[in-house]
């Protein structure tokens, strides 16, 4: 909940932010369709005019949400690009910040991935996913025509499949375990780009001939 | 649909193999708790009577589902165990294998990785997975034990992230696509083993020192 006091419109414990995770919370645990805001009213323990003062709808909610992920996914991607360089080190970049956002924003990046199209709100979500699919497709397509990224997948196969990886850290981390947003993104990065195997298990062979 | 006519016990059209391939198809769709047997039994234009001369409940149907699913991603298991070797050679084996039983059987592993737990036969199945991950771990282990796989990451988080990836293909992957299944376990083991970073870019570098 957010200190800043201007922001309390409602009843003392729920400005407009408190309101917003309680309520991801409750459409993560049972579905955005079937919680009310009757529902949502009686978790906030406020009444249901008491949260309209805050958001026209349900669906003002969800959108809110839903483009804090976005946002904060969209800002990465920025960031890679404002920071120029290598595709290759921009796709680190990338992946990393993903990561990080999961992490910060875990509730609304896991609503994000539930969305499945059926409102207006859900709909324009799922294009700017796609928009971020599609420009995380063109950052690989990148690194692999300078070369620094293997050019034997597919570059939409790649995003489809880090980004999955990425995306599956939903379904286990819990705040507070044993590895914090770095040391994941660390990880995911050692997987995604360096790759498991022990060079000098078979790959030095190889790369020494 | 089999081809066995032994098997056809109920209406010509649908054996056993066939209601159940429908039913999966049904509960993937619209939640197995909001499809009834009332609207599978629509779906397949028989009576209810006949869809219970076959199976003794819905829970039954989603029971041989989830068995469909969990039995070939052990028998994967049980494949690399025997083929023994380094543990490495059976790591990749196992994601290989993976891909390869979510292609053929991706209906029935989409239904899988949707189980949360709501009922016993939910809960039998997800203890199940629990054993498959930890056997996954075991093997990563392993081969971060005989220095063939990095061993700067945990192994559960390994064995996360590599499955994360693998479970994710689920989301995009329709047969009769680009890839085959063959192409997409390749381009797992190249993600997850090798690493998307050209050697060439610095890799080659660091080891030749």
């Amino acid at each position: 909940m957010s200190e800043n006091g201007s922001l309390r419109r409602g009843r003392p414990g729920y400005d407009q932010q408190g309101i917003l995770e309680v309520a991801v919370a409750a459409f993560n645990q049972y579905g955005y369709d079937a919680t009310s805001m009757g529902v949502l009213a009686d978790r906030l323990g406020l009444s249901k005019s008491a949260i309209y003062h805050h958001f026209a709808s349900k669906d003002e909610i969800l959108e809110r949400a839903l483009d804090d992920a976005l946002g904060a996914l969209e800002g990465v991607l920025s960031e890679a690009d404002a920071a120029g360089g290598r595709a290759a080190d921009r796709v680190d970049h990338v992946l990393r910040g993903a990561v990080r956002v999961l992490v910060a924003k875990l509730s609304s990046v896991t609503l994000l991935l539930r969305v499945r199209g059926n409102t207006e709100v859900e709909r324009r979500a799922l294009a700017r996913r796609r928009a971020f699919d599609k420009a995380v497709t063109a950052l690989v397509e990148e690194a692999q025509a300078e070369g620094t990224l293997r050019s034997d997948i597919d570059a939409s196969v790649v995003a489809r499949l880090t980004f999955g990886m990425i995306n599956s850290i939903v379904e286990w981390y819990r705040p507070g375990g044993r590895e914090d947003a770095d040391k994941l993104a660390d990880d995911v990065i050692a997987v995604a780009l360096d790759g498991l195997r022990m060079p000098t298990s078979n790959r030095v062979d190889e790369l020494l001939g």
